[in-house]
């Protein structure tokens, strides 16, 4: 009479909206280096796309030499590599912005991290070819609907400058961690832009398009846009590379612990180079030490790492996180605000009590 | 090739610990009157017992004048009754405290509600009879652990006074929603109090003892108090009966919406009589009205309110929602601020951009 089963304990998913459905993973309580497809968060701008697949081509067209109509086969047969990749929300950490912004209300798990494999993007270009005025190369997914400031029916469509998408690690994937991908993840193909933010991995991809001027859809130049003023666009600048930044995943915000030895533990990534070194603070910034890191040298996605803390005074601490990568960047003290609450990268913070 | 499960959206738990296992349920999107098992929130102070059921026995001793043994079926033999119940964790809400308390971080969801059949603890204890001096009757339940102020193990009890320990609608739960009771939530058996916060409604019962004086277990006189200040003890009082209290599940907090009508829809609740109305404020609470209430005379559980709001004017907005009950308690617009972090229940606030 006693089931081994009823004793499990298991994070899920945090719900944030249902339709369309955007949930964050519990990033807290992920140790491994991948995420499990139903812990991977789940970011949607519309409802889940009706796909058939009996009739499934991508069309590459534009300013190409040879426009085309790619089927499933033809991509699976063509070279493909493999990348481990983390894919982050530029919405991720926006709930810690102060004044608040609207938007989803992210924590800290808007982010998830696995192996992809797919076809470059560039092998595709190269199939077709590129006419000479090409600039952009436009993405749109299966995904339709309406936005709040519209009343037209759109799809998600998302454009990159010609030289991310010759970049040989843009790649149209096909399958998360040895597996298809899942439908909610965008199967059968999506993009994958390594070192940005996630807005640019379109997923259910449906056409491609070279254009030779600026693309201008709202999900490129309405959203996803840093506004750094409450009231006017004055500097605005487009979201493109994922900031350097680290999470605290252990301990909890606001915990209670004994005092003794404990082992603080967290991530760091970045969009630019890897991540150089990782320190902590316990003095409000006074003073950082180093943490340990593992896998410095990786690039594309986080790396882990270890601190280890003898919290011999019974009282209240804040515990502070900051990374740096190997272009230089740091954490800053405070969040760069911005209307939409993008691109959150402040050094990270908790609070405990020691008793 | 297209399956409709594929599709399918749903909310889950939401992790804020995983040992012990502390989840909260997905409150915003609830529409039901009663909560299925699996997003029925969880709080353990302790990680789950062992327990072997071939040999399980409620002992009920101490002040009474014939000491028994239960067994299951004993108790199943008994007559029962159910009841539609709340159930509330007392630090629900306590991540909107102002300053922030230690503790576990729950948002809106550390709060349940469904059917449950049992037999009334008066009914065991009408069966031993009570001795004169009786003054508290305790319940131990099976888990146990240590505490962070402590390096002794010790059981979750908990003691009730008489007259709630007697109250008729206190009961031995077996079965939740016409299910047997899961074990995470106390199988075999669990006490409901109904209309008190769930830190009274012990799970596993182990024991019962009638006891002559107050109890002082730490769960009774260290944790479940009321500190109304940051540095001394003073104005200590024990949390008991759930505050009125409500709270907006649509729309999201800073969620962005069209113009045009929409309906705005919630739950209110109290530990003392019933709700007799929620009323609604768009303008920081100088002017309210009434939602539109249903079951308004329900006790024990909550009532749903729905009020239609017509979003004329582009803006950003800030909404209130604000319940009273048939004792004439109302939210307050600020919260009662104590050391612990119990029993939030200010006036619930939203903001939402209308575009």
């Amino acid at each position: 009479m006693t089931d081994p089963k009823q004793h499990v304990v298991k994070p899920y998913l945090i719900t944030r909206r249902l339709n369309p459905e955007n949930q964050e993973t519990p990033i807290h309580f992920i140790q491994d280096d991948t995420i499990q497809t139903t812990l991977f968060y789940r970011r949607n701008h519309f409802s889940y796309p009706k796909l058939t697949y009996s009739n499934y081509f991508i069309p590459i067209n534009g300013l190409v030499s040879t426009p085309i109509l790619l089927s499933i086969q033809n991509i699976f047969q063509l070279p493909a590599k493999t990348l481990e990749v983390v894919l982050e929300c530029s919405g991720n950490k926006r709930s810690l912005f102060e004044p608040k912004v609207f938007g989803e209300q992210w924590e800290k798990g808007a982010m998830s991290q696995g192996v992809w494999k797919g076809v470059p993007l560039r092998t595709l270009l190269e199939i077709t070819g590129i006419k000479e005025e090409a600039k952009e190369v436009v993405i749109e997914g299966y995904d339709v609907g309406k936005r709040t400031d519209s009343d037209k029916e759109i799809s998600y469509s998302r454009s990159l400058p010609l030289e991310k998408a010759l970049h040989p690690d843009t790649i149209i994937a096909y399958e998360y961690n040895n597996q298809p991908l899942s439908f909610k993840h965008g199967f059968p193909f999506r993009l994958i832009v390594p070192s940005w933010y996630g807005m640019a991995s379109v997923k259910w991809i449906k056409q491609i398009s070279v254009i030779g001027s600026h693309f201008t859809g709202p999900f490129q130049d309405i959203d996803y846009i840093y506004y750094p003023n409450m009231d006017n666009d004055d500097g605005a600048f487009p979201v493109t590379a994922i900031n350097v930044n680290s999470t605290i995943q252990k301990p909890l915000d606001m915990a209670s612990l004994n005092t003794g030895k404990h082992e603080l533990r967290g991530i760091a990534w970045t969009g630019k180079g890897h991540i150089t070194k990782v320190e902590i603070s316990m003095d409000n910034g006074n003073t950082w030490s180093e943490a340990k890191v593992t896998h410095l040298n990786s690039v594309y996605k986080w790396v882990p790492w270890t601190f280890e803390w003898n919290a011999a005074e019974k009282d209240a601490y804040t515990i502070m996180s900051k990374a740096t990568d190997s272009y230089g960047q740091t954490q800053p003290l405070n969040p760069f605000w911005n209307r939409k609450g993008y691109g959150y990268n402040a050094v990270d913070r908790i609070k405990v009590k020691v008793e």
